[in-house]
């Protein structure tokens, strides 16, 4: 288990191409169903069996009564059944040579006693039989690529490079609607519950060697195994950026953590001088996991901390300028030449220094295109900070305020919008500098929903982005650091 | 100007019953039409008079060439008028006996020495003629309640009752999608602009006394006259709730700022120890703005510092937990006595001593009503944290899923969910004691939205919910500071 150049079990986890869901039905408000479904339900390719002791068919599958009873073995079997279930259904895996589960059950070792030791039996069957599975007390796995969904919340959004571990079923599930409306893609996401067997360090390994995956946002609780963690996360660190959260670290925290998974947790002090050995960088909450993870699987590294400001929003403006600062970048005076083509380009009432506020934006293409290519190909700035863009929400809400006045042509001019911005949907790859953005909008609006699609970042809030861009800076400054 | 007690011009700008909209036309595409219309499509009930100096007729209401032609003063005159011509509307006015203004034009002060020049003009002219103004460089007031809205994006949210004081205009426009889509209700909002007549400390002892507004949430560029604005936030925040984001504290945000508003801004330590003197919470984002601010808008005030989170999703109850310690509250273990009563009530893979995490719930009454009402009367918490409510968005994604498979009456599951959620609209008042929750579902649920129309905070992430309560909390101890 500690040779990470091993096969990892989480390889053909995420990658099964049929899979067995024991405990669904045919009523359709039980978990088990709905996981069945979700998988049933999305572009899965292979077969989705449901186990069900009486019914010759289930959701529309030929259902079996046992996992004894399948003609050829599935690649993953998931187990949703009382906890007293699980032992007898784990020997029916093994006895059809099943080799990969993934066991939703709760109602072990977070729970008392008679749990712990329901759980180490568990361990020890599978050990002795060469199974791996994940869980328990876990939601499970899904591919986003491949539809391959044992959690109870659809995956709905497009694929994208985020991979996500974490030991919370929560974070892979709830947050699934918020992430589509975030306009931010997994690559995979992992459960891992009590982590009886695979544990985050698998997870790490996996996420390391996948190619789909850019970056990895990680939850954590508390682990067991501490080194064999560090070392993973360590390993993976090197090879793309790891951003975790630690919320075990407080007294509470930790308490919460062991009724919730049975975590571990250490002082917050040792977590945070460990994460930072290992080069992962440490999130402060939920939204910094997932938004530092987007920004970082999503955007080129800095070279430097130097960041532009480009808005027409004064106010952004100077909350962005301010949280520059606040988070160790900073906000370099432009150049006088650069100022000078600045001003030529924008209103009088604007500003050139840095932040470039255009204030009442005339032609689109100075914001979407001229200014931004400027400003990153002048070798002044490492990172460009974008306020305001939108496109239909604007027309949409003249068109509502004054509809029956003027003969708007909202689709026309939302479609140019949507082109005017175009430029932008490569630039940060195109000139190997990052751009990341914010908006009071949302993907309601066309022109922020093309940017996330294209994987710009664009979040709620001016602090946000300021705060994901110094992620991108420090994980360039780690990196520059361990290369050296 | 310095006496509290006189008449506050803001009294009539907000409350004006007749406004002229100079710079208002045909085009809909232009900022002074698209204000006019805000108010002219709003609910407000007066007349709403085009100036125009050809038009018989804007936006379907009669126009008039000049203020000057106009047959009664109006309580509210807005100029959207190039620079220059600002002068000479305001003579107008004079002429015509009209004494309040919000002037949207920019080009003065902020942009450079003639435009300071024009600055001290309109200011002298004004002072001479018992004209006050709001502006220039801003977009204005808004107030929910009867529909009057200078700025130029429409007010759709329902009114509620926190009070906007804002040196940039975005945080009364932009923002207004995002509060809407927050569930977070303005009373009266203003942006203040270059705030050369009118300014924050107006708008504060305004605040004060506005019966509608029972918070106030105040964004800070910088003060010209920090004596005469300090005194005011003391005597706001000794009667309401004042939080303030200061932004001119950094070099960067300082340089920002002044090209923005032509702020005065002062060291981050100095506003710092300002502040917390004169009462006010600071906050350090713009979401912390509107967030704590609708929390201390809408929540009783809690006697101390301890917390009871209460979930059916353990991650983010330990996120929670952590943040609670983090943010100098504390999470009381829960007495024995209390714990027996509980776990009686909860599965047994669920937790009771605090967090209390139901695991998987079956009886929404128990979420709702029964754990809430125990926790908050039991005497041994002084708050509750929430997360995880939802309704709708729950059952559509079943029917999404499942719809071929089981006749789910959505509808009526959906508004049982409303039903049962309503002992939670009035409990934090019936009980004395705050609730704030978080959801990473939003207000396409029915329940979050119900929810947040009854003013219960429910925010995206669940440390959001717990900062919104920190403040709280804060505010009770400076509360208690002050009056003993």
């Amino acid at each position: 288990m500690n040779d990470p150049s091993a096969a990892n079990p989480l390889d053909r986890i995420f990658n099964a191409r049929s899979v067995a869901f024991v405990g669904a039905s045919n009523n359709a408000t039980t978990m088990g169903t709905i996981q069945m479904l979700n998988t049933l339900k999305s572009i899965f390719a292979g077969p989705v069996i449901p186990i069900h002791p009486k019914a010759d068919e289930v959701l529309g599958q030929k259902a079996y009564p046992s996992l004894r009873d399948l003609p050829e073995p599935v690649d993953l079997a998931v187990l949703i059944v009382p906890t007293k279930a699980v032992i007898p259904v784990v020997e029916d895996a093994i006895a059809r040579g099943i080799k990969h589960l993934v066991i939703t059950t709760a109602g072990f070792r977070e729970v008392d006693d008679e749990g712990r030791r329901d759980e180490e039996h568990l361990v020890k069957l599978c050990r002795e039989h060469d199974l791996r599975f994940v869980g328990p007390n876990c939601i499970g796995v899904l591919n986003a690529h491949s539809g391959l969904n044992t959690t109870f919340f659809p995956y709905r959004h497009q694929a994208g490079p985020l991979g996500l571990a974490s030991q919370s079923g929560t974070y892979v599930t709830q947050t699934l609607d918020l992430l589509a409306r975030w306009g931010i893609g997994l690559s995979k996401g992992i459960s891992i519950g009590n982590a009886a067997n695979i544990d985050l360090a698998d997870a790490l390994d996996f996420f390391a060697e996948d190619e789909q995956t850019r970056a990895v946002a990680m939850y954590i609780e508390g682990v067991r195994d501490g080194r064999r963690f560090f070392e993973a996360a360590r390993r993976c660190a090197a090879i793309k950026p790891v951003v975790a959260l630690y919320v075990g670290g407080t007294q509470s925290g930790a308490r919460s953590g062991a009724s919730h998974t049975g975590a571990l947790a250490g002082p917050d002090a040792l977590y945070e001088g460990l994460l930072r050995q290992a080069g992962v960088i440490r999130a402060r909450s939920v939204a910094d996991l997932f938004q530092w993870g987007w920004a970082l699987a999503t955007q080129p590294v800095p070279e430097g901390r130097r960041m532009a400001i480009l808005t027409h929003s004064g106010g952004p403006a100077t909350s962005m300028a301010d949280a520059v600062e606040r988070t160790g970048m900073s906000l370099p005076r432009l150049s006088e030449s650069l100022q000078k083509k600045i001003r030529e380009l924008i209103p009088h009432t604007g500003s050139a220094t840095n932040p470039i506020d255009l204030t009442f934006n005339l032609d689109p293409k100075l914001l979407n295109q001229t200014l931004p290519e400027m400003l990153l190909e002048s070798g002044e700035v490492d990172g460009l900070l974008m306020h305001g863009l939108q496109g239909s929400s604007f027309f949409e809400g003249i068109r509502e305020l004054a509809g029956d006045l003027v003969d708007l042509d909202v689709e026309q001019l939302t479609s140019f919008t949507s082109y005017m911005a175009q430029p932008l949907f490569d630039m940060a790859q195109r000139l190997g500098k990052p751009i990341v953005m914010s908006a009071f909008y949302d993907r309601q609006d066309n022109v922020i929903r093309a940017l996330q699609d294209h994987q710009v970042p664009v979040f709620d809030m001016p602090e946000r982005a300021v705060e994901a861009m110094a992620a991108l800076v420090r994980y360039g400054e780690l990196r520059k650091r361990t290369a050296s």
